[in-house]
């Protein structure tokens, strides 16, 4: 959807959809934004266990506060479901949404434990109903040009990739508790872009860490700073290094090359304004938090819901794509205690 | 402020301000975004002289249809007005919105002949209302911290600058008719982002134009493609460029060097991402449309509004500073003519 | 010449030039480091009034201190001349190089005074000897590589040109006092430029300047920082700007756009490594003397140089184009004084 | 030394040291230019087992040529040697300069064998010559200001280190038969670029490869593309990747990050001229030979060369460096085989 069309979107002549959201914490406040700005969709209902911050974000965008899930799965004022409540309620509410035969995009993770995701995702796909996992990065405007540079063959076939994924600040102790590890919390979203890009699973992986930024996170069985390194069926090797925090803002990168050449997707410089003083050139830097990086995927992202609600067959994340990046994340964390490269095992197809 | 800000904005505790809105063409439409995704400001009522438009661009936002200019100036409901109607309507709205005692935000020129926009400055000062004029691109992050820069002393004592300033595609005859000629029309933009930076007017102006672009541009006393210089009392020399068409996209660049350093505003690459094929490097290029390249500075340009509005005080590009560009661009097509360097004439201090 | 193939030219087959040298000051020696370095040259004899600058330099590169100039135009060992004497006497050793028949590049500008390069120019071109002038520029790769992207037609029809060239530190008022003029000393090398990239001359030309940087420089009627604008037949514009002193090293930069596109040869960074921290990067800047960033086009030139000697029609900038420059700094230097565009007058053609 | 410097050399007062090569090849070539250009060194005499290619090379730089390896040592004329033969001479030659008491400079490795090797390392250190090897990408201006920068601090503890080593063109079977694999040919100057920036050694390493370019590398053992782990004392992690023929000219880059920063060596575009057209930017891309991208490293090797011959103390690669590198290759090429994180064995102090 072009700038220009955006502004002239007053014109559109099909109906809007109405969507509710569940979760009104600080990603629900983003979709509700999304929703609000999208000119084909409308926010319905919003649902929060914590009834003020439902009703604070109901009351900016015009909509009606659910006081239950039922409210919104069961009103036939809601077209589709945007579930961005803890991690720990997903796999109900989407089962929930599934039954009413309401489509709905959720939060990765599906759930928090394999076997429930693997249960939720047979379920949804009997219910027959459109589902998809929220890997907004994917439509990022720079990760997709490059995924469409790597379809085209622009760089032939691929030899090595590079994903960079590295936050300003660490979260707290008690997010990292809850977080499922690094690999999983922030990995699993690079994990998918490595598997999207390179169209192919990779079949082992080695992954090495360390808490060289809070000692504490060892407590949790986690780590602050990670290399991996993924194998792919087609040989090519790939290579992702995460971090909790950066002393110079968020860094996003990515990079393939293959036999043909590199595409790269350079990390975005918001401001970009130079100072040349004496032997130097002062630049402006990198985006400080990082949800300033991602801002423009929401936006995006339902923008390609609805597009995949409207015309069926069209490419949206599935939530099997998010068992595939968990799966990818056990076998990291295995690794990383046997700091040995570990298979990785996909039997969860279903 | 900040973007979290922004997602967070459901929580703010002062009364909203509701803006009226004149005009519901292109700009309009922008504005009338703006206001609606403003966690401050409620669009009120929309007046255009094209009913329909008026409708349709309401309808999209939830606001009123007014019948006439007077249902906006005369509503109790009303807080601020934006004027995006066509030019030679600006003055006698911003007229009528100051006789109702209701601040406004024009879009410039203030009006076509220099005499009656005079008029109008004075007319406004004596109702005392605030009222500012759209130099919006004031507002573009890079140029705002470009002139910070400059006023923070970072190049020492400004010796020398440059403006770039290229549409990506020329607009129609029947626009040109109207525009007032390439130097007003996209030149007062940068003539006020000249002296704002420089902190001074500029008292000589020499211009140099052709028609290399469309020759029937001639026709009507217009060129297509300039080089303008400005002599401005500290000594310094500004040099601007225009052109109405490149082959490759909305360039616009500042570069301001002194006796302690240079800074520049460099050309935004809205998607880096970058090729590497034999012996080259493709990279995505330029904003392919004018409206891209500045979208960001609407919302911006609002906020500042509101803050002006809520703070007086704070700096916002006044009518005052609308009859400064005016005026360099009146002496710069009497250069255009005679081919020497001009005097530029301020005597119109209200 | 590839780099590869200056490592492997111990194999050159041609037989060896042996180019002598008059002048060993500054320019002097770098001209005999590329000669000594040079496969297919050698430095056979050296003569400057000066005794022991050029016996150090001989003795340095194993070549002839000559006790007179005729001790190098008489000579049978000498097969060309280099001449990087002072201005004031090229004139007269171009004169003596053509009549002993020794081609001879020459250092710009060919004499102090118009008429005088004039007769010179006539007489070398009847004397038949090869003979440049010294505009080592057009040899910069970066500058050669856009002139063939101008002249392959890659950016249309050329309608704006844009020349910077600032140097890192001013001369000194001795320096001043002898150069001519900042149009002169520095502008002729750029105004030749602009000719060969647009592949036409000038027919008019506005400078403005000033004394930002030293005052003193009044006295001798020059200016330290300058705006200069040139008007082409075609109706393309061009811009120069001109600096005595930056703060923050040479800065040389060529940009020109045209009906297909722009190309621009950008300020190479030396030490292209850039350090990120909180919210900026640091990188590391220009050159920082005016013969850091250009010292590669000295052994380029000669290297053209010997290509035109060994292959009669390759082109190489000749005695004329040493007028052409010092015709279109004439004028401007007029311009400077009169505040308005100057003819420019070509009628010396010889 | 500065550029300016290197045209003013010709005043030196020192005396002039008297450099002999042992070996004609390519890059014996290359240190023969640098002897003859450096104005503190003077090229004495060149053998090689190919007599003609020692004549050759001899004259072009007006040296003597040497009838056998005896010839060199046994010269009161030879100040230092460099060694530039064939790997399998190596050690014999290093140990033969040794008992002459000649210090010299040996291209990498020392020996084909580890003990080998070490044995030759204490020889060397028993005769108390000055010896260095030929690392000569720690002269490189981007990796010496980036280890520069590392050492000062400016990026903290260090956390993460990426290297990346990819040539243009693929070597030769028979190349590649005699190279050692490409852990120990290419690999080893990267291995030692990251101790020396890191300031420690690696205590294990993860090699993962393949043959995507080339598969009959495969029967010598081979890999083309390689990603390499490293775990460092203190904790940090450092990845490298190796690739023998990119698509897009000869990449080499570094970065670093810490708890402070990051800084980053990218690749340096030799002509930085871009071209604008539509909606994208063509840019000249990368060094197209390895040569091209790390020329500039020679003459800065044998600088400082000279500089540890003059003064006793000053830091140059020594011997030592050479089989750290080594051991690191090995463990490196364990790792391939067994697809497991290896130890690194440095139990060869000597």
């Amino acid at each position: 959807m072009s700038t220009t069309a955006s502004i002239d979107a007053g014109t559109r002549s099909g109906a809007v959809l109405n969507v509710s959201l569940v979760g009104a914490g600080f990603i629900g406040r983003v979709h509700a934004q999304c929703i609000a700005a999208h000119a084909a969709t409308r926010l319905a209902a919003v649902f929060d266990t914590d009834e003020s911050a439902a009703s604070a974000l109901a009351a900016r965008h015009g909509a009606r506060v659910a006081g239950s899930l039922g409210e919104i799965t069961g009103s036939g004022e809601t077209d589709a479901v945007v579930i961005a409540s803890s991690t720990d309620s997903h796999g109900e509410i989407a089962r929930a949404c599934a039954r009413a035969g309401k489509p709905f995009l959720c939060e990765k993770p599906l759930d928090t434990h394999r076997d429930a995701a693997v249960e939720t995702v047979r379920y949804v796909r009997e219910a027959g109903v459109l589902a998809g996992i929220g890997f907004n990065r994917r439509f990022d405007r720079q990760y997709a040009a490059l995924k469409r540079a790597v379809g085209e063959g622009e760089v032939g076939r691929v030899e090595m990739m590079h994903l960079t994924s590295r936050s300003h600040a660490p979260p707290t102790l008690d997010y990292v508790k809850k977080s499922g590890g690094q690999l999983r919390d922030k990995g699993s979203h690079f994990f998918d872009l490595a598997c999207w890009i390179a169209g192919e699973r990779p079949t082992e992986i080695h992954a090495a860490g360390a808490c060289l930024i809070e000692p504490r996170f060892a407590e949790y069985g986690d780590v602050d700073t990670a290399m991996i390194l993924l194998r792919m069926p087609s040989g090519a090797l790939c290579h992702l290094n995460f971090s909790r925090r950066t002393a110079y803002g968020a860094d996003e990168r990515i990079e393939v090359s293959g036999s043909g050449g590199r595409v790269e997707s350079r990390h975005p410089i918001p401001v970009d304004v130079a100072l040349y003083r004496g032997d130097a050139i002062h630049q402006k830097g990198l985006h400080q938090h990082w949800y300033e990086r991602i801002e423009s995927t929401y936006p995006a992202q339902l923008a390609a819901f609805v597009e995949a609600l409207e015309h069926p067959g069209r490419e949206f994340p599935a939530l099997i794509d998010g068992l595939v990046a968990e799966a990818i994340a056990d076998a990291g964390m295995r690794s990383l205690r046997t700091n040995r490269p570990e298979p990785i095992d996909y039997e969860f197809d279903v």
